[in-house]
C-alpha cells in the first residue's frame, strides 16, 4: 500500500492506495470519530460493495443512503435526501459520511458533509478510476444546477480517501475510459515524461494491468495533491486542473448531464484546449492531433455533436465559475506538459476555436 | 463611528458601528471587489433601505433578491431562488452578495455566498438589533429544515459587517424586543458587571435611546467577536452563545418557525436554561426569578405555550449540534455571568426542568 499526503495544515489527510484496501478495515475506523456513520453510495456500486463495507463497521450505527446513477442525479434534490436521512437518525455534528461510489456520490456526499449542522467528518471510497484519480482529492464538492455544472458546492476536505484499485475490476468499459481522460490531463498539464509513459502503456492500462494501473494512479494523485497543496482554493495554479473542463462543463450543462459522462466530456474539452492553444500559437497542428489521437485510442470522444452550435456552446461558456466579471476563461497549454493560468481569450478566437472543433475528423 | 475586528487571521475582517453608516459608501464599496452585486432583502427592509443602498452603488451592476419577511422562510428553497438569481445574472466568483436585513437574511445570505461557486464575497448590513448584536458576527450561516433550527449550513465569514444603529429606529417594537434578548444573553453568559448595566438602562434602551443602545450594541459584539476569534468552529467556549438555544430552537421547530422571533423563543430557552442551572444546584431560585423578571421587564415572554409538552420538547431537543453521539447537551449557567460547557444532563433532570418552566406563572 502506498499512503499519499494532501498537505493543508490542520487539515491534511492520507490517501491510500493499493489492493484489497477494503478488506482492511482498520484503515477506515482509525478515521471515525463516533459511532454514527452515513454511507451514501449509489444503485450500481451497493450491490457490489455495499455489504462488505456494512460488514467491517458491525460495531458501528450504520444508515444507508442509495441514490440512482448518474450524473444528472448530482442535483441539491438529492442532497435533501441525505440531509433527511440525517436529521431522521438523529446524527450528531461528530457523525462520519462515507461517500463509496464515483465522482457523483463524492461530491454530493462531500457537499452533504460540509452543509449538514455546519460540517461533520467525511471519508472518500473512490470506486472509479475518475474519482481515484481525480475527484476524491482535493476538497471540491458540489452539485450542479441546471444552469450550470459543479454551481453550487464547498470547498471541504475529507478525513482520508481510500483507494482500493482491486475495485477497479468491476467498472463498467465506459467508466473505466472516462477515468483515462483525467489521467491523460495529468500529463497534458504538468508532466510531459509521464504522459509519454501513458503512451507507451496504454495497452497494458486498456487491459487493467494492476501494475500500469497502480503507477497511473499513484502519478495523478501526487500531481493533484501537490497542486491542491499550493492553492488549496483556486486562487491561482489550482485552476490548471480545469484544463478542458470550461468546454468539457458546458457540453454537460448543454446535453443535460445525460449524454456525456465527465471524463468523456473533459476529453471533448482537452482537444478544443489543444486547438485554441494552437490559435494562440502555443501548440502545433501535429501537437494537437497526437492529443486528439492519444485520447481517441483511449476510446474516448474528441469532438462534439452536430446537434450542438457555436453560441450555444459560447452561452454556456458564460456561466463557470473561472470566469471574472463575465468575461470567459479558459485553460490552455504552452506547451505539451505545462498548462496556463485562466485566460481572457478574445471572444474571435474562442469562436474559431469551436468552429474547428465541429470540423474535426471523428 | 466605532471600528471592531473579529481577528481570523486571513479570514479577519471589521465590524462598524455607528449612525448613518449607510450614508457612507466608502465604508461599503471598498470591501467588493468586482462589479457584480447581489442584494438579499426582504419585503419589510426593501421599501425602507434598498433605494438608498442602490443609489449608493451607482457604479456596480446590481442584482435584488427580495423574499417574504420570516422565519419560515429560511429554507433550501429560498436558497435556491438566489442560486437562479446568481446564475441568470452570470455572476462570477468575484462577485459580491450584500445581505440587508436580520437574521434571517443574514444567516441565508451567508449560506448562498458560501455556496455559490464554492464561495463569493459577502456583506452583513444587518437592520435588526437581533442581527447587529448577535447573528451578523461570526460566519454561522445556514437555513432551518423542517427536522431542525440551523441544521443545515456553513462556517462562513464576511468581508465587513456594517451596523447603522439609525435603521433600529424603524424596527418593529416586537423585533426591538427579542434583539435586547441577545443582549442581556450576552451579561447572563460571559459579563455580570453589563447584565447590571442592562438592568439599570433598560428604560433607555426600551426607548432606543441611541447612546445606550450603542453602548449595548458595542459591548455584545466585542463579547462575540472575542469569543468567535477564541473559537471560530465551536469546539468550545463558542458554545456558550447558545445558551437557552438548544431549549429555542426546540420550540422554534415545534412551531413550524412560525409563531415566535428567535429572541423570543431565546428568551423562554433562557429560563429554562437558569431553571436546569438552579437544579444542577449553581443558580438559586431568587436569581431564576431575577433572569425571568429582567426578560420580562424587556417584553420578553419567558414560559412555554401550554399546548406542548415535555415530552415534545424532549423529542425536538434531540436534534441539535451540540449533541454528541445522540444524547442531548445544554448549556447552563455556573453563575450569573459565566456558562459551562455544553453539559449531558440526565434526563429527568432535563425533564424536571421542562416541567418546572410549564408552571412558572407568565
Amino acid at each position: 500500500m502506498i499512503s499519499l499526503t494532501v498537505a493543508l495544515g490542520s487539515r491534511s489527510y492520507p490517501i491510500y492506495i493499493g489492493q484489497q484496501l477494503l478488506a482492511q478495515p482498520h484503515l477506515l475506523t482509525q478515521h471515525i470519530h463516533s459511532k454514527q456513520v452515513l454511507i451514501l453510495t449509489n444503485e450500481v456500486v451497493a450491490p457490489l460493495y455495499l455489504n462488505s463495507l456494512l460488514a467491517n463497521l458491525k460495531a458501528y450505527h450504520c444508515a444507508t443512503v442509495i441514490l440512482p446513477d448518474g450524473e444528472h442525479h448530482k442535483t441539491l434534490d438529492s442532497i435533501e435526501l441525505i440531509f433527511q436521512q440525517l436529521l431522521s437518525e438523529k446524527f450528531s455534528r461528530n457523525s462520519t459520511l462515507i461517500a463509496l461510489g464515483g465522482g457523483v456520490i463524492g461530491d454530493m456526499g462531500g457537499f452533504a458533509a460540509a452543509c449538514y449542522q455546519r460540517g461533520i467528518h467525511f471519508i472518500q471510497i473512490p470506486t472509479t478510476l475518475l474519482a481515484q484519480v481525480d475527484s476524491s482529492v482535493g476538497g471540491k464538492t458540489g452539485v450542479n444546477h441546471k444552469l450550470g455544472k459543479n454551481m453550487i458546492g464547498a470547498f471541504y476536505q475529507p478525513q482520508v480517501v481510500i483507494t482500493d484499485t482491486e475495485v477497479l475490476n468491476t467498472l463498467a468499459d465506459r467508466q473505466f475510459y472516462a477515468g483515462l481522460a483525467e489521467v491523460i490531463k495529468y500529463g497534458l498539464i504538468a508532466d510531459a515524461a509521464f504522459l509519454s509513459w501513458i503512451e507507451q502503456h496504454l495497452s497494458q492500462l486498456l487491459a487493467r494491468d494492476p501494475d500500469a494501473l497502480a503507477i497511473a494512479i499513484e502519478r495523478s494523485c501526487a500531481i493533484k495533491a501537490q497542486i491542491v497543496a499550493m492553492d488549496e482554493l483556486e486562487n491561482g495554479i489550482r485552476a490548471t486542473l480545469n484544463f478542458g473542463h470550461t468546454f468539457g462543463h458546458a457540453l454537460e450543462t448543454l446535453t443535460q448531464y445525460r449524454e456525456y459522462l465527465h471524463g468523456e466530456a473533459v476529453a471533448i474539452g482537452m482537444v478544443q484546449g489543444a486547438l485554441l492553444s494552437k490559435h494562440l500559437g502555443w501548440l502545433t497542428d501535429s501537437e494537437v492531433q497526437y492529443i486528439q489521437h492519444l485520447l481517441r485510442q483511449a476510446r474516448l470522444p474528441t469532438t462534439p455533436p452536430a446537434t450542438l452550435t457555436t453560441e450555444q456552446y459560447l452561452q454556456a461558456m458564460a456561466v463557470d465559475k473561472k470566469n471574472k466579471d463575465g468575461n470567459i476563461r479558459v485553460i490552455g497549454l504552452e506547451k505539451i506538459g505545462v498548462a496556463t493560468l485562466p485566460l481572457s481569450v478574445e471572444s474571435s478566437i474562442l469562436q474559431q476555436t469551436l468552429v474547428d472543433s465541429f470540423k474535426l475528423s471523428i
